[in-house]
């Protein structure tokens, strides 16, 4: 028997008084089958909600939750639903409460290089706002132009320019949450550094909604680095492309912006996908290498040292986009790969590892043996500059369903493993969800899931926030 | 009636068996003294061990946790005893756990540009071994020729490069912990990025030895830049020269690696200490600029930048020193405040306070008003370009130890009270322990707290480790 209630007339018309009427769904399976489902590939991964609810403040939001922790009623808060773990799945059914409402940049703060939004606000939309101002908002997930700022929060969106800039959590200041109690917290501040009490704050970013709802954040801001270049360097083998990797990293004496990996099955089938035909898409292998910062010179000067080195590291060619234009054609393709890969095949599972960047060439070549061992297509590509790999696992149209759903996880433990010898992790920004908690136990401990399940029985005593992602409790 | 047990005679002996006889302290009031105290001011912050164990292993470590934890007896973990809000006193007696044998680098990985050390490595010896290979770590608090990382991490230590580099969390990768039950748990890795479970990691960073024992680290490391220029600029006033610290971060451009303030009182006083008569100890005040980076050109111009902005902001002189010798002149006066401040004043009270940078000068008009109306002096000093700022409230000779004892509160109260209605917090980066815990209340609400408490009680359910800091359960 369920934990947890139903989502009854009652508590339908208890939503209906909190957020109105208009702004909740239920009893409607075409209109709730949208909040089914993330963008992970694969349909068993949904659940439909019973309801589901757009608040307009934390106000509402409190109220929503004091009623679903009294009640027993499940709850999961959703951005976009661009995730790719299943975050926002309501796995246990109950509540889905939607931010798409709360997409208000509530202060630019231009003095302090800060900003204050709303969780609802589209990441991308953070830079078109400061941009003229010379403000730069450094989180580049490929979703960007569709993803939201709370949910880059609770899964750490990575993204491209990572390399250089680090990821979501190095510019999450200050926070405002939401409790499974229905309790409206703040966190952090307009700080640069805080240590009053336990650092709650990253201790939010990251955990999958599942320890607090995520209402407003304020974002740390840099100054907008003036020039850019983009290398398309194209190798003959795949090996060689991804050999070069660490490489850069360690004996160009340069933190590029970005290093991304693409392998030729990636390229062309996000081309195909795009309708794009670039003429280098048969190269083995490239890398997509930013360089940015104030200084021409200095920017000039960096992208040709990295394309030198990438040159005697094998790189047949090197193609410079050093105007918008060209640059958002080649980052257009690398960020409509896994689009691509989802419209283009039926069966597969989209994978995120991340193993120390020394080691990202190994592991492409494991990737290879597994993909031969098991008959099936592994295309790897990814922001190889910080050892996190993207890959699409995929079986041939004569696969069965049995077949595929008997072989994967096979593959996956297998992989898991050779990630965990090679001291890596199984997401490097997508995320547990309920899509990878089964594997937890393939690179942390029993103890180290312990500490996770008291943490969130510390935090959510009734289990009613997201239950059923990164661990079962 | 105490909720913990003494350390019996019996509980000693299996302490003698776990580390060897001669790495236990017991019944010797003099040797157990120097673990009585860190270096905050002030001996009421004090109080005697019962016993010292010196362990040279995680293992032993976890042997000593269940024993205390099994005996309800408190275990306080011990870097270096550095801190400045008295992390490390064992504030309900029991068993200080010395990590001084835990000293080795075990293992510089170039490759992965990351280092392996155990917690009680001095932090500066870091840089030390890393130098020759043209690598750095940018961790730079001022007590860093005696502190230790795994202090460093405890109470995520910030210091004299956070403006560009950031604090001691950007760059921990990961952590072996041994919990209060004695499980030894790895957490994170050799990975820039990872989202696999909650950032436990994060978590125990700051949290001042209340949730795990830090007992290795993984840092991060950077590319060595290789040159750096420091400027000293003098203003006649303190407000001149605190109004200039935003205006450089906002409209220089350039994110200087560090600006540190010091007012004329602060200079003057740890000159005194050093026996050192720099000619311009007579400013009001100055503000000590850094600019770092591997190309020449580019750090020359960025301090031109600055030093002619600061002239353009008030500065009467902007003396440039581009060599190690006299930049390291400079850095002593600025390192050795504190220490002067201990040294020619009993009575005192050494504050960290942290606001939005831009209310940087606010809150240091503030402090003038405050000074006057309480006829103390607060002289002040810090890492004024990340809104730190460090005071030292001290008292007249003529003041009894009983009007000291009975105002002090009333400052502090005071102090708080603006900085909090300016968004800022009560530590910056020496951390809450006890010396501030009475505090909290005034800039974070219940709530957070509780769920500070939640957490401490979900990782410690039995409160044997450092009880009675950051809060009282």
């Amino acid at each position: 028997m369920s934990r947890y209630s139903p989502v009854t007339e009652e508590i339908a018309a208890e939503l209906k008084k909190i957020v109105g009427e208009k702004y909740v769904i239920c009893n409607d399976a075409e209109k709730l089958e949208p909040y089914s489902h993330d963008e992970t590939p694969g349909k068993e991964w949904g659940r439909m909600p019973e309801a589901v609810v757009r608040p307009s403040s934390a106000d509402e939001i409190a109220k929503i939750a004091k009623l679903a922790n009294e009640r027993m009623v499940p709850i999961t808060p959703r951005g976009a639903g661009s995730g790719l773990s299943g975050g926002a799945v309501p796995l246990h059914g109950g509540i889905v409460i939607s931010l798409d409402r709360m997409n208000k940049v509530l202060e630019l703060d231009k003095d302090n290089m800060m900003i204050t939004v709303e969780a609802g606000v589209i990441a991308n939309d953070i830079n078109e706002h400061i941009r003229e101002h010379g403000l730069f908002y450094a989180g580049y997930p490929m979703s960007m132009e569709t993803c939201y700022i709370g949910g880059n929060v609770a899964e750490n969106a990575g993204g491209g320019k990572a390399v250089k800039y680090g990821v979501t959590a190095r510019y999450v200041l200050g926070l405002e949450v939401v409790t499974p109690a229905g309790e409206i917290v703040q966190m952090g501040g307009k700080l640069l550094k805080d240590v009053t009490g336990y650092n709650m704050v990253q201790l939010m970013v990251g955990s999958e909604g599942t320890l607090g709802i995520i209402t407003k954040v304020i974002l740390k801001l840099i100054p907008l680095p003036k020039y850019q270049v983009d290398l398309l360097c194209l190798f003959k083998s795949s090996e060689e492309a991804i050999a070069a990797v660490p490489r850069i990293m360690t004996s160009s004496g340069i933190t590029p912006t970005s290093i991304e990996y693409m392998d030729r099955e990636s390229v062309q089938e996000s081309c195909k996908y795009l309708n794009e035909n670039i003429s280098y898409q048969d190269a083995g292998a490239m890398l997509l290498v930013t360089v940015d910062g104030s200084e021409k010179e200095l920017v000039e000067k960096d992208y040709e040292t990295v394309g030198t080195l990438c040159e005697k590291l094998g790189a047949f060619e090197v193609y410079v986009a050093d105007n918008p234009t060209t640059s958002e054609r080649i980052w257009k393709i690398r960020r409509n790969i896994p689009e691509a890969f989802s419209v283009f095949s039926k069966r597969q599972c989209g994978e995120d590892i991340v193993v120390p960047p020394a080691s990202i060439p190994l592991i492409v070549a494991e990737f290879k043996k597994l993909a031969a061992k098991y008959s099936v297509r592994i295309p790897s590509y990814g922001h190889a500059g910080d050892g996190n790999l993207h890959s699409r696992i995929s079986c041939g149209t004569d696969w069965s369903d049995e077949k595929w759903k008997s072989t994967l996880p096979k593959i996956l433990e297998e992989l898991y493993s050779l990630v965990n010898k090679l001291g890596g992790k199984i997401s490097g920004e997508h995320g547990i969800g309920h899509k990878r908690k089964k594997y937890m136990r393939t690179v942390v401990s029993e103890e180290y899931i312990g500490m996770l399940k008291a943490v969130k029985r510390a935090l959510d005593p009734n289990y009613i926030l997201n239950p059923g992602k990164i661990f079962d409790l």
